[in-house]
């Protein structure tokens, strides 16, 4: 158990800035083969499933699962997504994605800010993705789950 | 409307080879950016999707779409498939798509077999792909939906 | 050739608004069941590559494909995106891809802009891609080949 | 570094059956949103990316990465794969990937049987692949590189 907590406070980060709090959570990614193309480097609608990945990890990190979401009747589509690609990633690196929770969620939409590194630290790419919390069944926009506001709620303690 | 009486023409054909009949189509793919890999050439993984889409357009071709089987509540997921890979397929290459229902498919399954060619002629893969018929509902298995066995039947009159 | 002539007029248009003249391209895409999600629509990330076909056959529709500008030693990487989710796409959709060159390129990079319509006429999803090009050889960045210019020109006559 | 030979310890074993040696190695992968598809589990192509992963992990682990094996001027397409889908895998589901190398490969080619377990052990998916050796300038079969066959050669003492 105690590797574990060590890792959640390795990934998961209270960060205060000028009075300004988020929530930030680290997590890894291996470049597969076939996430590669012809220009020897990671296609550039591949980034879009590690942004994915690095927003599940990051649900999952507070304690509320995106699988568990979808169970409480709630999709989340991606209504918006904002890329930068500044330097390429190959095969085989180990990309760490950092992912953002810029503010505290209200309403029907999310917003997650993603930067995607390499092993020697530089910036590869930046995404900003908003989601929006859909009934479902009506298919109509609906409210952040109070239980996932709640998870975040401590992350952003204003000054 | 001629010209695609012509096109069904070309593209489906009812073969008669020493007394065993068959169902043949054809459709074309250009090979995406994204599909290639690091070694210049569609990554092994990628052939699947256009098997899926030379079956897709086969079954389109006799009449029933693979969409309208899923709307009787049938769904055809694959239980094995076998691939192999002769010769590599280029970035921009548009392959043709050789589908066979090489027998009249009965009781809950079908078996496809297909072939990606160049634009050369030359034979790039061959795969044998067999789905069962399954209730969406039940997940048990189902017969061969009777209007698609019609539609195909056809096709398979021995002498 | 009659029937190419007439697609070739179909699908790129001169067209002129306010003084502002621009290029612009249609082509269609077909969803495949690999690109459905269980959300049951079109994976997000699955846009980009509708996005790269859009522009190839925008390029290729003028006359110099992307295939020759890479064996030219040219390479023509994303340097940024930006998508617009309005509408889901669903599987076995026959999708209208309409690509436009905004702008007569200069330098080192062109902007393409992209709109994904489904089969009603309703604009389902929006990206703006930049790409820079690059000197294969070196890496760096390269002036827009004059040979694509010169096919883009006439589409651009300011009045 | 004492967790790391821990980890070798756990995903790496000698295991002799009935005389007969042979490598395996375990690893696990997380299922993407993206991976899914509209029937609610892994989409069937996408097991050949989690085939290579397995291969991937399973080289690394013996300690020779297959960019390693690139840069000593070698490529390794896949020539056949049969895959066998026993049971559904489903978005979020952090799978088992166990791969065996079933024999010592010699010659100009090497086969990898993958296996793929959910979190209840239940086995979903078998695949075989073989892969030559190929010389990346001229495109010509290789023999098996030594120093892969140095790493391999322990795990097959023969009785």
């Amino acid at each position: 158990m105690r590797a574990f907590v060590e890792k959640q406070i390795d990934n998961v980060s209270l960060s205060t800035k000028a009075g300004k709090s988020m929530y930030e959570h680290h997590t890894t990614i291996r470049v597969r083969y076939a996430e590669t193309d012809q220009m020897d480097v990671v296609y550039y609608g591949n980034y879009a499933q590690y942004f994915e990945v690095g927003r599940v990890e990051a649900m999952r990190a507070i304690g509320l699962s995106y699988k568990e979401i979808e169970k409480m009747g709630i999709h989340m589509p991606v209504v918006s997504m904002e890329t930068k690609y500044i330097r390429p990633a190959h095969y085989d690196d180990l990309l760490t994605v950092k992912t953002t929770v810029p503010e505290l969620p209200h309403e029907h939409q999310i917003k997650f800010v993603t930067e995607v590194y390499n092993e020697s630290g530089k910036l590869l790419t930046q995404g900003k993705v908003v989601l929006y919390f859909i009934d479902a069944t009506t298919g109509k926009r609906a409210q952040i789950p109070e239980s996932l506001k709640e998870k975040l709620a401590p992350f952003f303690i204003t000054q």
